[in-house]
């Protein structure tokens, strides 16, 4: 045999077996393909992975992976040096060649398959519905912890349903940090109700955030989570805007062919000529798929261009610390045909 | 200055730092010590973390760390191999000869200070509390997804604290995976309900297993997390009785200065000498700290010895597939005047 290709993040063993666990390893050798797996995960590998992928239990998986290199003759071995320690890596490379081909499955992964999209823009669709829902039974005076609770229990249908990742749900001048952490700050009429969150259907992320304005007048109505959002104080309403106009502005110039870096540019510039580039302090946006963080990236460093299949976040932020933050996202799905399609 | 030490994995810098985030490397270079952080967690980390370690903000925190290691002249870094991957290893190594120490941080946590023992007691206290109160409001019928539900909704008090780990909740056949994920299962009277659930108390993990009796009966008088448990069923009280058997001895067994593969040995041999040895798939234990699972190992090639300060469990299991499981897990705290506390 000459080459063959080796994984073990459980994200990449997802993507070969549609199905993973904690603690595998992917091989795959020419025409052969193994599971290597331990004792408390192979009955249910066995019942779940595609027939022609072959489970091998094993206590020691890199042990027994170097045996089937062995008994195989593999000469070069495809791996992601990011997803190993060195230990395992020097093992690995004692009996074979290692291509070392960092984020060797983020890149196989970076265009999604028809079929991928469709699981996609279904977590997107159930994801928004959940929105819609809390904010339909959200009351003034609740803390961080009972809106992230309630908003929870809506996204993941009451245990039913896996979280793309730990939601945040930001009051006031808690939206001003863009990864806050949950506290006893009870939102009142008036304020800023920043919601960040995202669900798994079929083992597919969404994500999505909106900044809420919750104006007396508006709790009278329903709060909404529609981009359009009217707030009474002029600064968050001037805030808004800028960063709505940078999110509309930036989905536009998408096309196929366009480096992801211009796009971020327009963001980023647009947010800059209002007077706020200063607090803009991340990327405009990263790709989304089997995980919530994958390729593409979109930032000023991307070295990456729009292509079909690609999905991808574009999430502009103004944050003034201190005293309120604005993000808006959502998920942009280039189609197999070049479209653009906001979900 | 001579030597140094690097630590990057969120609970090495909870240990150092009693903050953490998800993005830092600690860095000790004679007196002085370092947070490398990036931009979104420098202000949290200053206002959190003790006076003496200093906050280094930047967007690639190897480059940074081997700008201090050229500043400060390090000669020699002690470095934990499987923290790392090969490309953060080897940049590292180019600056300075590392000290590779596996596992050093656990190395370091595997006695626990009065302080941290203190937590821990908390923790397992309040974890007791909430199996008890879970089983007061149970019902039967519920599917596992609801009785997982309204057992976080409890563990975690509406989100206001965190678990250790996802619990395990597991009726009847189920209970026979030592992993089990939850499914539309419902529990009817007569059947096994495992459960297996931790809590975070000021940073600390605890970690406990109930396999509980819900023969009508029981439902009757309110069902117990007691380790005594009836059932009507005789192979599911005599491997009840076999497992609780091998746990008290295993218990028993604990001395300062004992193998840990010895109290293995107790259990293994009490279960094997009832006749479901084969039925006994993992190890006994596993300590428990900062992490869920940490050093000392409790298992037949377990290289520890009883210390005071050591945590873990004690958690012998009998599992037979497609019928049921019993497992009965507590904590074991030696204390530093030598005692055995059962938590």
């Amino acid at each position: 045999m000459g080459s063959a290709l080796i994984l073990n993040r459980e994200s990449e063993l997802f993507h070969k077996l549609n199905w993973s666990c904690d603690n595998g390893i992917y091989l795959a050798i020419g025409d052969h393909q193994f599971l290597i797996t331990d004792g408390r995960y192979t009955t249910e590998a066995r019942e779940n992975i595609p027939q022609e992928v072959e489970v091998v239990e094993s206590k020691d998986l890199i042990k027994k992976a170097r045996e089937l290199l062995l008994k195989y003759r593999v000469k070069k071995l495809t791996i992601d040096p990011t997803g190993w320690n060195p230990l395992q890596y020097r093992k690995l490379g004692e009996i074979t060649t290692l291509q070392p081909v960092p984020n060797y499955s983020q890149k196989e992964r970076i265009c999604k398959t028809p079929e991928e999209l469709e699981f996609i823009r279904q977590s997107a669709k159930e994801n928004r519905e959940a929105f819609k829902k809390f904010l339909e039974i959200v009351e003034p005076h609740w803390e961080e912890f009972e809106l992230a609770y309630r908003f929870k229990e809506i996204l993941t249908n009451r245990g039913r349903r896996e979280l793309s990742f730990e939601p945040i749900v930001a009051v006031e001048e808690n939206s001003a940090k863009p990864h806050a952490r949950l506290t006893t700050r009870r939102l009142e009429p008036g304020e800023i109700l920043l919601l960040d969150a995202g669900i798994k259907v079929a083992g597919y992320c969404s994500d999505r955030t909106r900044t809420i304005s919750t104006d007396p007048e508006n709790w009278e109505r329903g709060l909404s989570d529609s981009k359009k959002q009217t707030f009474s104080d002029p600064l968050k309403q001037k805030v808004y805007n800028l960063v709505l106009e940078a999110q509309l502005r930036a989905i536009e110039g998408i096309k196929v062919g366009v480096p992801l870096k211009e796009i971020d540019k327009i963001a980023r510039e647009t947010i800059s000529q209002g007077g706020f580039g200063d607090y803009f302090v991340h990327g405009l946006g990263h790709g989304v798929g089997i995980e919530i963080h994958e390729l593409p990236i979109v930032n000023p460093r991307s070295p990456h261009r729009v292509e079909e299949g690609m999905v991808f976040t574009i999430e502009p932020g103004i944050y003034l610390p201190g005293k309120f933050g604005v993000r808006i996202e959502d998920m942009v799905i280039v189609t197999h045909s070049g479209e653009v399609e906001i979900v």
